[in-house]
């Protein structure tokens, strides 16, 4: 058993980065040591490292590391060599938003300064991604302590995929309050639906749980229901890939449908939600397009034997959108938002009343 | 591609009993030859045939070929050999009501019958055996014939388990409709849920709706709220374990999800349920006790490599229970019923008014 704090999916020690391979969790916990651009853009192309906070972060390390491996000796080959690295890792996965905008922030950087020395520019890089790791690490450290507020000691506590401390630097979003909250002896009772079909449920959020020494209960997803009538049930919390102006929150597949059963069940359902994942520019649910992935998703993974007839049709959407109605309560690093969304989303991301 | 009346789980031929192994199913189409009684209590104890009216069936049919094959040459012989194979085929699954039903009705038919040579008692057996898969096949297709009349042409039609032919002599319960309205043209379009943890809807359902040739697509169970949402769905249904006086009734798990996710989407939700399932003297679901099974069906299913932590704390509930609220109608071999149902599957289970 370790502690919550201990567990990250990376850590940026003696100046090397350590990525936790979260494709062995959790058989196996394998630290990973990347030291060149192709190390870091596999281990974000295979989902080594997922969670958009979590590739952000292990984004600007890498941008580091991999300069720094190719050990540029005059400012201009440092520029090239700068360049090419950081076009490589932003294609690692092109539709992740929290990669794009890591690398294009450390870029920045770089290009508003004036370099004068391979080391300076080294200093810079390294800095800006301890930055981005720190803002990160105290975003989800405050949606613990704003999401507390929410949950009362012995609650049980019904949760859907991973917004945990491995989708994040540390707390993660939604699993942060269950940590702080444990750490003041609040004694939850956790149950993480195993969110078919890439089973984040199962294969992280219960071991990150476990090991860190709370109380969680692995089900099926379609046992939500049951755990919710039977009175298991005080609070549901989950994460969020996009928020739109009106509440309506995008996230794993299946979301949507706790949320229904939470409703009609009486259980408040709160979303975790950073700041930086509200898209005010996006107005409804109905503006997010929703990813379909490889149906063998549903009917491979690492079966041995076929699970389905070979040739079965398949519809595998990656994330639904829960309505703003649905949800109970938004909670994010600058504090809480209640309906209507309208105004409250707007009031909290950019500080001022409309 | 089969014809959807070539699909069965068993099959009586030329005196011989030949039941189609579902535990192998997709992946391969095997076809048992049981001929001892420990062939009969290993296919129904392992779930090789599985669905409360196939398991009667084949017991039926299961104590003739066993009884046969003692070879008893006195009347006095076989009414010992007759006795212990009754008993012992009772044996293989304890709580399945149709295993005791269909075993006590082929005893109590020698039972009263006046017994003067071997020939004639295995006459009556065999009989007695085909009787019940007459009345199921019959039960099925009426239940079909009234079903279908709530549905329509080109219809999306969500399902969850498997309540279809393999379940059945024939046809199925709630699938029954399908093949009937395949046969007149009605195109109906068919999302099946794969049904966690044991996966009935991605072996069993997609296999056989697939092999008659309809239009089915498989879903992870977390993905029935997404094609509501969309649109795709427009009518839910399913089989039923058993149904309380007021209408609450217990099936698979995830069932009462899908009913209340229905609702919300404003599609009708109807529960197919043979008379003898209508348990008039349980009063509500809350008078169901629901089966809790070995969490190793949640985390260790096929799996290579493990799929939770070790030791992980598990919930596994076989059954849930629908609220009578959330069904639209109730599906019957004697026709429809509608809510109040403490009134009309009175009516329709006695035949008379209260």
């Amino acid at each position: 058993m370790g502690h919550y704090s201990d567990i990250t999916p990376l850590k940026f020690e003696g100046d090397r980065l350590y990525i936790l391979d979260q494709t062995r969790l959790p058989g196996a916990e394998e630290w990973l040591e990347p030291e060149t651009a192709d190390d870091i853009w596999d281990a974000i192309y295979k989902l080594k490292v997922r969670g958009a906070p979590a590739i952000g972060v292990a984004a600007g390390y890498g941008v580091y590391v991999a300069v720094k491996h190719e050990a540029p000796e005059t400012v201009e080959e440092f520029r090239a060599v700068f360049d090419k690295v950081c076009e490589y890792i932003k294609g690692a996965r092109p539709t992740a938003v929290n990669l794009m905008w890591a690398v294009n922030r450390i870029k920045n950087k770089v290009d508003n300064t004036a370099v004068t020395s391979v080391n300076q520019a080294l200093d810079l890089i390294r800095d800006e991604a301890a930055a981005i790791h720190a803002e990160d690490e105290a975003a989800c450290r405050a949606m613990g302590e704003y999401g507390l507020t929410l949950l009362k000691p012995g609650m049980g506590i019904l949760t859907h995929c991973n917004a945990g401390a491995l989708a994040t630097s540390r707390y993660g979003t939604c699993l942060s309050p269950i940590y702080l909250g444990m750490e003041k002896g609040y004694d939850f009772r956790v149950f993480a639906d195993e969110t078919r079909p890439l089973l984040q449920g199962a294969r992280l959020t219960s071991w990150e749980l476990n090991k860190a020494g709370v109380d969680v209960t692995l089900i099926c997803d379609n046992m939500a229901a049951t755990v919710m009538k039977q009175g298991k049930i005080d609070a549901v919390v989950v994460g969020c890939d996009r928020m739109a102006a009106n509440g309506d929150g995008a996230n794993k597949i299946g979301t949507s449908a706790v949320a229904i059963l939470a409703k009609r069940y009486n259980i408040p359902f709160y979303m975790f939600v950073p700041t930086s994942t509200i898209d005010l520019e996006t107005a409804t649910g109905e503006d997010i397009v929703i990813e379909e992935r490889d149906g063998k998703e549903i009917y491979e993974m690492w079966y041995e034997r076929p699970m389905a007839p070979a040739g079965i049709k398949t519809f595998n959407p990656a994330f639904d959108v829960t309505a703003a109605d649905d949800i109970t309560a938004v909670v994010t690093e600058k504090g809480i938002a209640y309906p209507p969304y309208s105004e409250s989303l707007r009031k909290l991301v950019t500080g001022e009343d409309k």
